[in-house]
């Protein structure tokens, strides 16, 4: 049976973490349930794709990945299931989606809910046979009907840009250590500099690249690609968050030197 | 064997969640636990009575609820074992039991503790032989002994009451998304106002009841009931506690209406 | 197979927690994993050791614990492997070594990462041999080489000592409720007062030393042995941190006194 994992911003003080888990338990009773983050930022669909896209790599593939961040007001009835890099995922915020796949390659279903309990996508009946048969059958692909012939996620407005000699990117998350992580891919960044020297500017202040945290001296702010490949601001042994700035949406330039 | 369930205030920076699991797999190598919360608000039995009222009943029938919240001092040694709705419950602050089985049917066994360690209730011996026998045992009630003739489970000052035209309840819960849980069952509210139109009145708002938040309009206050079938009062992408007001024990009236 | 505990300051807001996990179960599928804490102060290696400390004793023998609190900043390329009360400890950061072992028997053994990644010890394909082979081989320790001659973890400088008719310690941690948990093993402060009667003295309060919490009086300041028999200062129903004083390294008396 594949593994279901869970991302929501339901906390850990009141009963949703619990009524989630017993609710799959019941209906799956040797379901494989794994935490990726039940402390998303309340309400932000845009964290919780971001949480998801760096932790989904990692699991084996085939694994199922369900998302629930976001409110459920004025939402339409159905709720989204998609295959991407041969893992799952159940969703019923577009915005999720529009946050994990507008990079990668997706097929989408969209599935109508059986009904919409207030506070309580996870307790859809068609939503849980979805999630039951997903878990136990062998090929899933072989058994789904069509996928939609157009992806409803397609909106991703702030994705990097060229200006001259600057490519420019800008900070999609900040997590809890106050590191800094930006839109920019590696691939994107190499192809770009093309073995040119070049420098990362952020907030005026201009930094190198480091192959590797242990190299980084003390209190230096550092730019570093890390384990999916996009380029993260950090401070050594402080928050990169704190000394440099503290908003998302922040412009990042890499910018070619003279050498 | 049955699943067992974790509810306690003990948070997840120190060593007590980790001493808990540590004790129960080491006395029960093939336990299944799962966490409901564990960081209901410190010492408020309140909260932990809330939190597993409304997360047990997604759980499969026979499932063992332990929880741990409230302080020790000046307890009496023993711990209860509780037998409701065909859910078990094990645990030792007496508040606790008031705020769960106030309204539910229940059989209240009263167990002496071995001992009283400081700061590890979870540590005593036969709490720890009661949960492996009732996680492995068929049928626990045949082998139990008679249940107390009395609950002590009697206290739970604050129900709903009628006050001419209006049923008058209270908010008993405010979640981390601001949502505030009345103590309002929704049997009760359609008896009160049979078939007739009514209003929510709430810290001077009014409001109406809607089946579902898909419905709800734009930072629209509004009443649901939600999954156990209590009273919820919400406000759209906001939360109501911060626009409306931040307490509990706040009354909430059901009004009927002229039409 | 063995079981493996979790011990980080990766919080639950970001993808760490799911990207540790993700990668053990995807080397590792029929892993068992178990979380001590993830949300241990960030960066605070003393409080990791503390929290590993106080909970690994509850977990059966042969259990592993990973521990990863600590920035990797300027880092050797090492990891250490750690035997101590036959249980077995992986962890990067030395400072963690220093806390968790000056009092206890142990052997060490240093291994070398194969690569350093940035943000992600986990990630080390050495270091997840070394785990997955731990947790599945019969007798560890026989096919292990030689520990070092000397273990590295030897710095810890606030041990209690004595002045006098004083015996003085110092608060190593405070818990999340508020309780201050000293160096002072009860051992030592039996050995200290040879069954003369004694009182502890902190921050100007005297206190006794009570056997469980039962006894403890309402807002009373009490001084009582924990379960791993360390002396704790505790004020009933509230916390001892906001009554007393709030900062650890802070001085703690056992004096005798005239009776």
């Amino acid at each position: 049976m594949r593994i279901i994992t869970l991302t929501t911003d339901y906390g850990f003080r009141d009963h949703y973490v619990g009524a989630l888990k017993g609710t799959l338990i019941r209906r799956i009773p040797n379901i494989s349930m794994v935490d990726i983050a039940h402390e998303v930022e309340k309400f932000n669909s845009d964290a919780a794709g971001f949480v998801v896209a760096h932790a989904f790599p990692f699991f084996p593939e085939g694994t199922v990945h369900f998302i629930d961040v976001g409110i459920h007001y004025g939402h339409e009835l159905i709720f989204y299931l998609v295959y991407s890099e041969d893992h799952w995922f159940i969703f019923q915020n577009p915005d999720i989606g529009n946050k994990l796949f507008y990079e990668r390659e997706h097929r989408v279903w969209a599935i109508n809910l059986k009904a919409n309990h207030p506070f309580s996508f996870f307790l859809d009946e068609k939503m849980l046979d979805t999630i039951a048969w997903l878990l136990n059958v062998v090929d899933p692909l072989e058994s789904l009907g069509s996928p939609l012939a157009q992806t409803p996620f397609d909106r991703y407005p702030l994705a990097p840009f060229k200006q001259g000699n600057i490519l420019i990117g800008y900070v999609e998350y900040t997590d809890h250590y106050g590191n800094l992580h930006t839109n920019l891919p590696e691939k994107m960044v190499r192809e770009f500099t093309e073995g040119k020297r070049f420098q990362v500017i952020f907030c005026g202040e201009s930094m190198d690249i480091y192959d590797s945290l242990v190299t980084v001296g003390a209190t230096t702010s550092a730019a570093l690609f890390n384990h999916v490949g996009k380029l993260v601001i950090t401070v050594n042994k402080n928050s990169a968050k704190k000394m440099l700035f503290n908003n998302t949406h922040v412009q990042v330039q890499i910018a070619l030197v003279e050498w």
